[in-house]
Parts: C-alpha cells; sequence; structure tokens
C-alpha cells in the first residue's frame, strides 16, 4: 500500500471542497489586544485586528495572570514533572480546584489539562461506570462531549437541539430503572444561542437524570460572580455536574469539572485520560487561579462584553450583514459556501488587515460556513465601524448576497 | 437509581483492594530539586527528597527554559486564545514544529496539547484513515495508544512485549494488501526495558507497515542529541512516526508527532481531538523550544543522569532491594503488593522525608505493584545513601521480604 499516496488524495480532496485550513500565525501583543503581529508565510510581518479570539474578555495579558504566572513560575519552575497521581499534584492545582468548587456552588472539582479532556474523561468514564447506561445528548453538542459518549460505550439517544420535549419522548421510551445522563451546552459555539436549562433538568429530573451541562464559553461571561448561565439562571443546583474551560474567559489553558465530592473522586479515580498524562503546568494552574478570582470580583468586565456584542449586533444588522440573532455575545455572520468563506476571510486579512478565521466543515456542516465574530472588551467603535466597511467591500468584490440576509 | 451510593461503592471497593490514591500535594522549589514542599493534609508542611519525577533531567527549573517562558509571557500574554485553526496558532508554535522535526530528522512535526492526546490523535485518526487498516500493538503500550487504536475502529493484534516472532506470526496471517501499523514504544515507563527496535522494524517493512514509535520517556535522555534510541541506535529513518512528550525530559507540557509532509498534514486536518481543543500557550511552546535547544546541545545533562542511574542501580543491587534489572534510567523496585507497596510508601515519606509514590493498578497489573525510582542528575550519592537506608528500616518495620529480589 502506498500510504503517502493515500495522504495526498485526502489533502487534494479536502482541497477540492474548500475544507482545507491555513493557519494562520499570530504573535499576540501584550497592551495592544486585539492588535497582534501577523506572520505572513514570505517571512514579513503586518499588524492586524483579531475579531475571532476565544479569550473573550483579553484578559490572558491582564497584569494580575501575568504577574502571578511570573511568580509561580519563578517559585516552582515550569512543569509540574508528572501525572497528578505521581508527583504531579501541586498546592496550586488544589487550589484552583477548591476556587471552582466554590464558583459552581459545589463540593469539588477536578482540573485537566483542557476542557477538551474533561469531556472526554468524565462522560467518557461515568457512561462506562454506570451499568447499562443511557445518554441523552443534544444534536449540537461538542465534539469532546461526542468523543466521551462514544468513548463510554453507552447507549446514544440524540434529541433535537434545545428541544425539551424531544428529551421527554426519547426518554419515556426507556426503562425507568436504567441510569441516565442528560448532556448539553449553555452557551453553543458556533450559534452562540443559549439552551433551555430549566426546561431541559425538569424532563432530566422527571426520569431521575444526571444533567452534564458544558459551560464551556459560558463561565466567566454570565451570571453574578461568571459562574455562566446557570447562575444566572439560579440553576446550578439542578445541574450535577458543570464543565469548563480555563482556556477562554479565564485566559490559560485546561479544564474542569464540578459537581457532588464521590462523583469528582470517582473521575479522579477511573478516567485514564485523566490519569495517564502529565499534570497541568503549576504556573498556569496559579495563572487560572488569578484570573477567576478576577473574573468573579470584575462584573463590568461581563458588562462591557455584552454591550459591546449588542453594539456590534445592531451595527450588522443596520449594515445589512447577515448575522445569526443570537442571545449571546458571539456573533455569526452567515455565509453558506465554503469557498466564499474563505475568500471572504482571505481579503480580509490581506487587504483590510483584519483577522476572522473561516468556520467550515467539520466544525460546523457543510453549507453552514461562517464567520464568527467575537467581540471582546477590547475592540472599539472604530475597531467596528472599520470591520463593518471591509466587510461591506470585501462582500461587493467578491459577491456575498447581502441583500438576502439570513 | 441512587448514584451516590453506587459511587460511594466504587470508592470503597478500591479502598479495600488497595487501589484508592491520595494525591501528594507538593510545591516544587526553584534551585533546590530534588527537595519540595510537601503540603499535609492537616496543613502543615514539611521539605521532602522527590525520587519519582519524571522531569528526568530536572530542566523545570533551568534559568535557560524559565527565562525564556517569562520572555514570551511577557510578549504575548497567557493563553491562546483559540484553536490551532481559530487565532491560537503563534510564532513559537510554528517554530516549536520546526525544531522537533528536525531532532528527529523528520520533515514535519505537530505539537499537541500533551502526549496523551498525539497518541490518541494519531493512532485514532491514521487507523481510521486507513481502509481496512491492521493495528499491531506492543502488549505493554501505554493507555493512551490503546485509547487511540480503540478510537480508530481499526482491527488490532497484540503482540507479545517486545517479541519481533510473534508480530512476524502475526503480521503474516492477514492479507498482505491491507494498511498496516505497527506500534510500540521505546522506553517503557514502568519496567525500564526497551524495545529491539531493529527486529521490529525488520518485521513491519517486511510486510509494508507504518511504523509508530512512542519515545515519551526516551526523548532528551537517548542518542547523541537527544532524539531517542532512534536515534541512539540510527534507526529514525525506519520509523515513520516518532512520538514525544514536551512534559518529562524538556519538562514543561503538551505532546508531538513527527514525520512525513503529508502525513502530518492529515493529522492535523482531520484529527479531531487536534482540531476542537485550545492550542498549547504560546510561552509554553516558547519554553519547551528553549529546553529541546538546550538538552540537544548538552550531552553531559544525558551522561550525568546515566552515570546517577548505574550508580543507584548497583546501589540496590548490594543492599539487597529487588530492582529489575532494567538497561535504561528507570529502576522499579518490585513490591508485587498493593497494600505493602503503600504503606512502604507512607513510610517513606512520614518518617523519612522521601516522596516515592506507590504504583498500582490500573498503571500496572494487580500483583506488579512496584516503586518507581528515578534518580535525576541532581540527586547526590547522599541522597542515595539515605533512600536506601531508608528503605531497608520501613521494609524490615513492614515485612518486605527482601531477600527473594526481584
Ligand atoms: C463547547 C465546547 N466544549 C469544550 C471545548 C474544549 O475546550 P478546550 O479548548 O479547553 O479544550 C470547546 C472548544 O474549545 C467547546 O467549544
Ligand atoms: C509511554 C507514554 N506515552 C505517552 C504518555 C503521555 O504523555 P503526556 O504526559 O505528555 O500526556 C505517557 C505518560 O505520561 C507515557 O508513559
Amino acid at each position: 500500500m502506498d500510504y503517502e499516496a493515500t495522504f495526498q488524495t485526502i489533502l487534494s480532496t479536502m482541497r477540492q471542497d474548500g475544507r482545507y485550513r491555513n493557519f494562520i500565525t499570530l504573535e499576540r501583543i501584550v497592551g495592544a489586544f486585539p492588535t497582534a503581529r501577523w506572520h505572513r508565510p514570505d517571512g514579513t510581518v503586518q499588524n492586524v485586528t483579531i475579531w475571532c479570539s476565544n479569550d473573550y474578555l483579553g484578559i490572558g495579558q491582564h497584569p494580575v495572570i501575568v504577574g502571578e504566572m511570573h511568580e509561580a513560575l519563578d517559585r516552582m519552575g515550569a512543569g509540574a514533572g508528572g501525572t497528578r497521581n505521581i508527583s504531579g499534584t501541586t498546592r496550586p492545582h488544589v487550589e484552583l480546584e477548591a476556587e471552582l468548587a466554590d464558583l459552581h456552588g459545589k463540593d469539588a472539582a477536578l482540573v485537566f489539562t483542557s476542557g477538551w479532556i474533561s469531556n472526554l474523561a468524565t462522560l467518557g468514564t461515568l457512561g462506562q461506570v454506570l451499568p447499562n447506561c443511557a445518554i441523552f445528548s443534544d444534536a449540537l453538542n461538542h465534539n469532546s462531549m461526542i468523543e466521551g459518549i462514544r468513548r463510554s460505550g453507552a447507549e446514544r439517544f440524540i434529541f433535537k437541539h434545545n428541544d425539551a420535549a424531544h428529551l421527554d419522548a426519547l426518554m419515556s421510551s426507556i426503562d425507568p430503572d436504567r441510569p441516565k445522563i442528560v448532556a448539553f451546552e449553555s452557551v453553543y459555539s458556533m450559534d452562540g444561542d443559549i439552551a433551555p436549562i430549566a426546561e431541559l433538568c425538569d424532563v432530566a429530573e422527571k426520569y431521575g437524570a444526571i444533567t452534564y451541562l458544558d459551560e464551556v464559553h459560558a463561565v466567566g461571561l454570565y451570571g453574578p460572580h461568571g459562574g455562566g448561565i446557570a447562575e444566572r439562571e439560579g440553576l446550578a443546583d439542578r445541574i450535577t455536574i458543570i464543565e469548563g474551560t480555563l482556556a477562554k474567559a479565564f485566559g490559560v489553558m485546561g479544564g474542569y469539572i464540578a459537581g457532588s465530592t464521590a462523583l469528582i473522586d470517582v473521575i479522579r479515580s477511573l478516567g485514564s485520560s485523566f490519569i495517564f498524562t502529565t499534570s497541568l503546568c503549576p504556573h498556569i494552574a496559579a495563572g487560572a487561579l488569578a484570573a477567576i478570582r478576577h473574573v468573579r470580583a470584575t462584573p463590568t468586565l461581563r458588562h462591557e462584553l455584552m454591550a459591546n456584542a449588542e453594539r456590534l449586533k445592531a451595527m450588522f444588522v443596520n449594515a445589512g450583514l447577515p448575522v445569526l440573532d443570537s442571545p449571546s455575545h458571539i456573533l455569526p455572520l452567515m455565509v453558506r459556501d465554503a469557498h466564499l468563506c474563505r475568500r471572504l476571510s482571505e481579503t480580509l486579512l490581506h487587504e483590510h488587515g483584519m483577522y476572522v478565521q473561516p468556520i467550515n466543515y467539520p466544525t460546523v456542516p457543510a453549507g453552514q460556513e461562517r464567520l464568527r465574530i467575537t467581540p471582546t472588551p477590547f475592540h472599539t467603535e472604530e475597531h467596528m465601524h472599520n470591520l463593518i466597511a471591509a466587510l461591506l467591500v470585501a462582500g461587493r468584490q467578491l459577491g456575498w448576497p447581502l441583500s438576502s440576509a439570513s
């Protein structure tokens, strides 16, 4: 078998379909967020405005967080040097877990090297240790939840996106004595819509199910203390497990779950993707802890983000740009064509110094391609005016049918 | 279903079997490695000597690495702010990948958030995109390789540990036209033994298979430039894919693969556990780059490690301690009883100020429990004498049958 030829065929098919991805090389600039240096493939460098970062609060450059990381690096060095069990549990890990439990009003929390791994480990382990478990999964759940469910080997039932009635219909059809998990997100990353958490909890409680909520795009951003949509709606106590990331609103990297002491201990003790890997660097845990404390105590950050998202959305609508009517800080401009989406993005970057990565398959279904815009508190009105002007110019140039706005 | 009761039952069974794990909370001390502060559950603190770190060269505290991380943090801030595709590719990531490709004499490399993920993503994707693929896996392969193979859905054949003849017998039994992967490690983490790479490559080449080598416990430590066992034995060009970690000899966190340009591009383009997660923090990539350059250029580090491992092993043998006769820097002392192993470890920690985590199931099979000792260039002869004295005292105290060594 000619492996190289097989690989080449795979890649050229992706290129033809407009699915081949070029990564843009950036260098963020502390103090100048959302401006970054873009390193072109030819070696030249240009400043660009980032419009697609998930550092939603621009917190990754904040002196409180960066300062704490410096201090921890000087005190403890770089890596953890082991898995959590074998010399890789440090004081910042333990403190961070206590803070996360407190943030979500839970007894305990567990930190992972990413949000991706936290979903894989938790759903993968729970669905396996609960005998004959049935997992009910929202149709638009993130890849990492899907991977966790698949890994668990549990039977999976997919309910229509955000559809509590469909969930009810599915749950009513299976043996009431079976263990059950209902898994969904709060803010969906690609459409920016928000789950009807109370309704989904009503159904889950009716059938005695565990509720599993991915708040990756909501922690730090919603609720009086940044506890997420569940906190905002006073529903955290109806959620068995809240999952989140340290890599978006908290500006570093890593993921976590919060829940009851026994549940967290089971994942800690049996989750192979938790056990068999080097733990997060101690200074990252220290930085995350500083970020959470800062974000909890600073509601103005959240207000500024929401105000900017509202403002930009209104400007999109006024300009006839096809923005999805999302109730969150995520503003998707629907393009619905892989090649056009890529060319719009390239034109913005090359001709206007603005970076918005095109979102294509497999991140969204084919035909749902979009420019996913994420304003932050650091984007000014001038940034916004420039973005809209550039989108209109590039759109006209490339034949983006803007009248038929989504 | 009473979920909490189920979780409690799982945990109490683990306690009874001696499999329940207590994490030891440490605080490493820059400048004092391998000494660390141990935070006892009661809040008191004591200095201990770490004997089970995988920061094999003690590089995680080196000023060159820590200094580079400080500089990168100040320049670019903390997190990457996105997945590799969506604003999370930065200049240090690109430079690190070029360095890793060069270290292993390959065309290209790809960085992941951990070695665990690099195995999952690569084997999981390759075994899926190669139609009707058969994967031949060493019986003692690491959990992350097993998870990757499982995820791929490919048919799996397990060959006896380090047994090229058995591999040959298995490979001869399947259709010669099927795509095939032979997956194994160089230094096995728990026994410290080393694979017969040339023999395994002979068999793999005979049947036209891809070779996949996990060098997690060898990169930085073996070969003239720290390229691993494959470099030491001049075999890197016979290995299709070399996988490694940034979290052990390179002292930070993250993982990687190195291979042909097209192969790396396929994993980059299709590996869902690579695609759907925030990328490694830029300053971690920068620190890893500095570590690799330093370790490549400093063979004395490797010589000191090996000399210390030889010295300590000879001391174990002289003292009648049951050390496995491993040809690597990893020195397992076989205890073969979960409860005794835990109590030895506890006694070393509480009464002698030495930290060696007990290794139990699922990390090793039940009955294979051990104290896995990892000396570094920073462990002095005095450290070693103290360790042996403490082991002998604790062993006598707890009835460790030391005469019947290994
Ligand atoms: C809904 C959701 N869950 C989990 C993750 C994974 O989080 P992390 O980036 O920390 O791996 C992401 C994206 O990154 C996500 O969008
Ligand atoms: C053989 C082997 N491969 C891969 C890994 C995972 O590497 P990492 O710690 O970078 O996730 C480990 C242990 O951590 C290992 O022992």
